[in-house]
């Protein structure tokens, strides 16, 4: 089995629509490469009580929980204070991080961001290559910034931390065809592999109805044969393959 | 108060990375027109013990829960059969429905297709102007689908059976600064102004860093007096104002 995750995003911004959040995707595509299954996201406020909420549910019920969001110096951004408080510990300074952010802003320090070396006692700082300031890992909890600029290198930076498991391999074929066409038939192809996820993509281009048939797992030989028997399905239907 | 709400995201395809999500940024966008405060989301995988546990979590928490994906005509669709189990009622077919779907699909009707005449007993349809199958409101819960295309029509459909509130106001102004550097004074005009979300979200462009510092909330006046505040402080500051 492999490891599990889930994402919290932490952040106003998203659910009042001002932004919209690239970050589940990003993750989701990463985790899919290295074998680590997303089962759940959660997007909520900057409120301490929800993100403590979310995170002692979410860090318990999966091997390892990344948040994105509310790690700047400014007075919404509430993660680590929050985050410290979900697992009952202090918040400390990092006197390296401290040293990085002193040499970084030079004139410009100042108490807000030197907030930004502050970690929830007992985290590890994940060191990058950049000058601001790095994220952590708090037992299975990643801590990475919202922006997705800054995000991306927090996550590579963490990534070859974490437990990788079986990546995910994917076949998909698309076709001119209405998905209730072809309903039933891919349903008794779900049913003879269940450990693979065979999913049915509806769309429309210039009016006309096609559908991506996709079908997902970790185990290559498997994917090929459920992607062979949706073939053979579709040529027995006499549905029309899209060139992709 | 104005009423609540979450979202629910239904799919596979979303946590896998297949399918980038842009239902949500929709979804709060309009939902902060009509003043209903978008409080939290969470996305699921197609597995019903998730999505019933979700619904019943969500309904029982906000004003409204909106539910996107999963109400299509193939066996990854499970959002009616699940939110009928989450209710407790049986799913029942609504011949008004049917006999559209039939008209629709004419020769090609089958099982799978009606079967998105399907909704959960004592669920309200919404109908809209097009062809394919309606969403429908159960009590609280306001289902739509997942293709954007189709959930926008849905969505416009559902909202003027909804209570609206109080829409949400918002005042922005960029400055060419770190965000750090007005740290604290903002935290003061937060302070000030418990009622509005003032949120400052940084960014770079070719290098430069830049910040939006952002006043929302439902008291058109309020959030004018906070703005005014803002750039009252950002003139202190002496900080360059960047043009829109």
């Amino acid at each position: 089995m492999n490891p599990t995750a889930a994402i919290l995003i932490i952040g106003n911004e998203i659910l009042s629509g001002r932004t919209a959040d690239s970050n589940l995707n990003h993750i989701a595509r990463r985790l899919a490469d290295i074998g680590i299954t997303l089962a759940e996201c959660r997007v909520v406020r900057d409120r301490e009580e929800e993100i403590i909420d979310a995170v002692n549910t979410l860090r318990a019920k999966y091997t390892y929980l990344f948040t994105t969001g509310g790690i700047g110096p400014t007075h919404d951004d509430i993660t680590i204070p929050s985050l410290s408080k979900a697992f009952g510990v202090a918040v400390e300074r990092n006197i390296q991080v401290e040293a990085k952010l002193r040499e970084y802003y030079a004139a410009r320090t100042n108490a807000a961001n030197l907030r930004m070396a502050d970690y929830p006692a007992g985290a590890r700082v994940v060191w990058h290559g950049e000058q601001f300031a790095p994220g952590c890992i708090m037992e299975n909890v990643i801590v990475l910034a919202g922006l997705p600029r800054v995000m991306h290198i927090m996550l590579e930076a963490a990534l070859p931390m974490l437990q990788h498991g079986q990546p995910t391999h994917t076949r998909q074929v698309d076709v001119w065809a209405m998905e209730s066409q072809i309903a039933e038939s891919l349903e008794a192809i779900q049913n003879r592999y269940p450990n693979l996820d065979i999913g049915s993509y509806p769309y429309r281009i210039e009016g006309r109805a096609g559908t991506a048939l996709v079908a997902r797992g970790t185990n290559a030989a498997e994917v090929e044969a459920a992607f062979e028997a949706i073939s053979s399905m579709l040529a027995e239907h006499g549905a029309e393959i899209r060139a992709a």
